[in-house]
């Protein structure tokens, strides 16, 4: 891979300006901001690496872009990805605008560098790179780019039940990855599911003086009462049947849990975060073992009357929660909701409204994939670290829709590192280690393709 | 009194044109809008109306006026009024303009036209008709009118540790009241206090992306365990302690109730409210009797984390709760506030920050003072009706600052009706009944001045 890498060493500025150019295309899903204009750009850049390209379109969803580079195997590796961005606020916390890329310190600042056009465009530069120095591809590679990751890719089951066969794959490489604190590529097999609702308890139909409390129900008590049953003090979810899903880890996932532990730094982590103990005073490897092998019931938001300065005698006419359950492998999203429902009628609060706002099924990849040993041999050769590989994470991505339904080994690597502010203002990624990413999915693809089908 | 009556008749225009001049000065105290300016308009207008006029001032306080005209009998009535007025927001649902005080069939539209700066001009008048009349007032009058009302009158005990003999008098007209759905004029004996605090409960130093949850303490469920300790789904305060002060009716108070409660219309205020039925299924004189002689634990607002449109996974960094309690005669705010205190640390909430935003404590009229008889005998002959007498009323004012401690006995009576609208939009005021009020008062001063000393 000299010939390969080398070229790609030349090219660093070339590679640096194509990621430029898509990330000061805004494309913020959350507020319909710049998303027909990203995907095109998209489409028009696959097409100019030699891509065979669709915009795949349904009514009310993003549009899909799609890419195929023919590869001279019959085998075929996934590369999912999203053109969509977090919204950029707060903006004043910014040192250069979200959307002008902008190189200082050997970091590339912008919105979306990270997570993910940065991996989109390593990946479409390796690809190009194999075909300008080889002529052609080991394997026939397809992008799938969607726009509404950032959402929760409310619409990627309806493309994939339009589209299977463009989804159909031997192996995929999963979104984004980083490195650790130690400078060690990080891989992932798995994400958790999510189930997020919405729930709103309601009273009368207008704030009145709270004075009427005596006398008028209010709703923000119903919903604390109502949230009081989900779960106990001991971080326990009480909802009835919520845990008969949840496996413990095998003991080859605990040897990888303790590997993985000998590698994090839990005081350092406290000490950023501000707090004086992580959750039940946990460490170690049985921190890392709830962190990914527990399902979560997280309010993520609450809001009910007065919440500005000061005070106000106000007895609220409506109380909602946000409420998130991240699901480890076997609960499925719609049976937590379900499972939701029942609880709260059970316990006497069938006048919740339960609104779901995002159900994502948890998905995983068997540890001895071939695409999974690709990757790490990979890694192992251009990072010259030994790659620590996750079974799952904490996080959610919709790999269950692109991959699991159909069979496909994913993994997930990338070019961030842990001062990248993913979701946060200054996303940044280094410049060293876009490179190191490009050499790595060049890499996969060669090893991909020769070794076997 | 038909001399008197009938110059309150002759001069209806003057009287309203006085009111439209101080509704036409915003003074907005939770905005800082217009106090120094309509603390001055007050003072000129007691000032041109024949009173010797202060404006006290402390540091870090809106002003203090004070108007005293002198009477011919040794006897004092305290007039307590304030100038300051709720913020007029939502704008967009008034019909006209909040401060261009407007005629529309037979009603004067404005902010504070009910609360209260009607009330105080319709006393201002009811004065200045009887001096020019008459020449002289049957008993010393003492204006108080002070400009934090409306956000809990935070300073006007260090005023009455300031300035006590302006505080002292042999009675005291409150505020405002009201005429009922049938015309018939309630007067008030007493208000409840109030402890109104804020808890805040705090996990990381910032917010954080939800998938930490497995490992991060949450501060809204932090939150909400603790507040389900407060209260019970039947309406019961938990707070060791918190009813040990609370007193039941007495036989007499609860003939009154009876009689009160013939008068209201339940059914029609649940249509009102859009509600089913009221907390706990009560109704008639056992609704009345907790909405006047039962303290409160209302949830005014709570805020965690994300709470816009859609959904965002999002681990808060702080929660918020504020928390009125409505005390009944007995209880004190300062004793509320150290049980809530104490409840939360014996609860293992002790990291739960208590802030308190406003202490008030109860206060009660003897039934049988001179001034109710006064009062009460002055509505019957101006409104033609048997006035309905409320012991106590649900809602809070400085009624202990100003009378309690100086053992004045206060009535509430004024020239609201139900469809004021005090603290919402389009705020009016019948001039029918504005008229009456002035003629009220003046009826009140001529009695309270007579009746002896």
């Amino acid at each position: 891979m000299r010939d390969v890498f080398d070229h790609i060493d030349r090219n660093i500025q070339a590679y640096l300006d194509t990621l430029a150019r898509l990330v000061r295309q805004p494309s913020i899903a959350a507020q319909g901001v710049g998303i027909e204009e990203c995907a095109q750009l998209v489409a028009r850049m696959l097409q100019e690496a030699g891509a065979r390209v669709e915009v795949l379109r349904l009514p009310e969803a993003a549009p899909l872009v799609y890419g195929e580079f023919p590869g001279r195997s019959g085998k075929t590796l996934l590369v999912y990805e999203h053109y969509d961005v977090q919204p950029p606020d707060p903006l004043d916390e910014w040192a250069s605008p979200p959307f002008e890329p902008t190189v200082r310190d050997g970091r590339l600042y912008g919105r979306g560098v990270a997570d993910t056009k940065g991996n989109l465009v390593a990946r479409l530069c390796a690809v190009q790179a194999l075909r300008q120095v080889r002529g052609s591809l080991p394997v026939t590679v397809k992008f799938l780019v969607e726009g509404e990751e950032e959402i929760g890719s409310p619409n990627l089951h309806r493309y994939a039940e339009a589209y299977p066969d463009y989804f159909r794959a031997d192996g995929c490489l999963w979104e984004s990855g980083s490195k650790d604190h130690h400078d060690v590529p990080n891989l992932y097999l798995g994400v958790k599911g999510i189930c997020y609702v919405e729930l709103v308890a309601r009273g009368a139909n207008r704030d009145l003086h709270s004075s009427m409390a005596t006398i008028v129900p209010n709703p923000a008590w119903r919903l604390v009462w109502a949230l009081a049953t989900l779960k106990d003090r001991h971080e326990r979810v009480l909802i009835e049947g919520f845990y008969e899903d949840v496996e413990e880890p095998t003991p080859q996932e605990m040897d990888w849990l303790r590997r993985i532990a000998a590698t994090r730094d839990d005081p350092a982590l406290l000490r950023d975060l501000g707090i004086e103990r992580f959750l039940l005073g946990l460490a170690g490897v049985e921190l890392l073992k709830r962190h990914l092998y527990q399902p979560t019931c997280t309010i993520c938001g609450l809001l009910a009357g007065y919440t500005g300065e000061g005070s106000k005698t106000v007895l609220p006419r409506v109380a909602r929660a946000k409420i998130d359950f991240r699901l480890v492998p076997r609960q499925r999203a719609a049976d937590v909701l379900e499972k939701l429902r029942a609880h709260l009628a059970q316990h006497g609060f069938a006048d919740l409204e339960v609104v779901p706002m995002g159900l994502e099924d948890p998905a995983r990849t068997p540890p001895d994939a071939e695409i999974v040993r690709v990757v790490a041999d990979a890694a192992r050769e251009v990072y010259g670290r030994e790659p620590v590989i996750y079974p799952l994470m904490a996080a959610t991505g919709p790999m269950d829709v692109v991959c699991g339904r159909f069979g496909t080994p994913a993994v997930g690597t990338g070019v961030g590192y842990p001062g990248t502010n993913v979701h946060a203002p200054n996303e940044n990624i280094r410049i060293q280690d876009y490179m190191q990413g490009i050499k790595h999915v060049a890499l996969i693809l060669e090893r991909f393709g020769g070794s076997g089908a």
